[in-house]
């Protein structure tokens, strides 16, 4: 039977996922509903993607008994909130990057999934890109031996983009884009908890991260270095060097979408 | 007049230092002497580069009236004594880098260059590199814009090497070869402090450095990030990225020399 979706949220970034799920069989996926704050937008939203149903609320998106998983492609600082929301009426939740604004709400949300039992997961899409798996493939089988520092750079001019500049929208460029930096650390480390991070950074006017750059100490000799930025473009590239040799891997995700 | 050289030491270092010396006109530079703490390493020396005294012990060596500027190539750990014993004769110092162990040190041999009003320079040879000369031209013309962010790897699999290994030979990878990445911060940013300096390592079992991982901070929204190993062959590259462009330089100073 097919997975039913929920669509929360009618912005750019969930046309771009519901375009990359109509690539997959219907039998496998289907699209039940869509929910936008201005029902004008969800009715558009479904009339271009073909879903039956749209709602001008996010509440009856949630209790719709057909819809069985929500993607939520909110905004960031909606994302704890309606999250919840799902999670409360029994539905399972994909939810974009970042889960949450904080730890805190981050572990909030995970309880609430464990207390309902239900699936909830953030959509970190590089962890899924086969160029991705095809080299934490090569690090598992030890084609470059044992890694012992992973270097990673992805920066892009965008500081301008309010998404990015304003507190309010749950900006800050770590939160966009140097999100994607630090998912190649861990993934290189096996998920692995740090022993030690350092970081120094630059805020905009609105109090908002415009740079990052960081350190990361692993047991064993091992280490890691990040930086982010929106005000440059960066090399946009990961190193992960083992004692046999390094592997390259693009980090430009925003030429890859 | 040539520039009368008297040379400190009879190591590798040396060897380089005067091979290339003497690619340079002899009627700009005289190798007057050598000195090594084994008159037959001094004899060795002398005969191999055509030096005409050879001299078993530094004192000799200082007090050579002959001598006016002492290339310093003894082991890191002797810096600070040798340095001092040159300058309080009188004579002018170019020595191998580090300049000393700490900053101590090399406060007090500035101190005392200047108190004697002589010329004391550490041979940081990058510095002067035709490729480094042409980086730090382009970047001072604009061709890259405003510099941002300048990200840094050098590292080479030495670990075993007694003189990055071993504390009493003056040891650790930074001192070695990472002064090589600072260095490059240091000429993109021509010279400046950071307002901030982040690190993370770790230590061999003789309390060395073998990596470390360091972020800067700099004023007006720019950072720095370096890596250095001697554990594996890290990507040994600069990028110097600035809002209209992107700089890359080799920083393979070993493959190099």
């Amino acid at each position: 039977m097919a997975t039913r979706w929920g669509i929360l949220s009618a912005g750019r970034i969930c046309h771009d996922f519901v375009s990359a799920l109509r690539i997959l069989p219907s039998d496998e996926h289907q699209l039940v509903a869509v929910a936008a704050r201005d029902l004008k937008s969800a009715q558009e939203f479904a009339r271009i993607h073909g879903i039956p149903k749209a709602y001008g609320t996010y509440d009856e998106l949630v209790r719709d008994p057909d819809v069985e998983v929500v993607y939520v492609g909110a905004i960031n600082p909606h994302h704890l909130a309606t999250v919840k929301l799902v999670l409360s009426h029994g539905k399972h939740v994909l939810v974009e990057k970042p889960l949450t604004l904080n730890e805190k709400g981050s572990e909030e949300l995970i309880a609430t999934a464990r207390r309902h039992n239900l699936f909830l997961m953030e959509a970190l899409w590089s962890r899924f890109l086969p160029s991705y798996d095809f080299v934490m493939n090569a690090i598992k089988t030890g084609a470059i031996g044992q890694v012992y520092h992973v270097d990673v750079t992805f920066g892009k001019a965008v500081a301008d983009k309010a998404k990015l500049a304003r507190k309010a929208l749950g900006g800050g460029t770590f939160m966009d884009i140097g999100i994607y930096t630090l998912n190649v650390v861990l993934m290189a480390f096996g998920d692995e908890q740090p022993l030690e991070v350092k970081a120094v950074g630059h805020l905009n006017q609105y109090g908002v991260d415009e740079s990052v750059s960081a350190v990361f100490k692993y047991s064993d000799g091992r280490t890691a270095n990040i930086a982010t930025s929106a005000r440059v473009n960066l090399p946009c590239e990961a190193h992960i060097v083992g004692t046999k040799g390094t592997i390259k891997v693009s980090v430009d995700l925003i030429s890859t979408s």
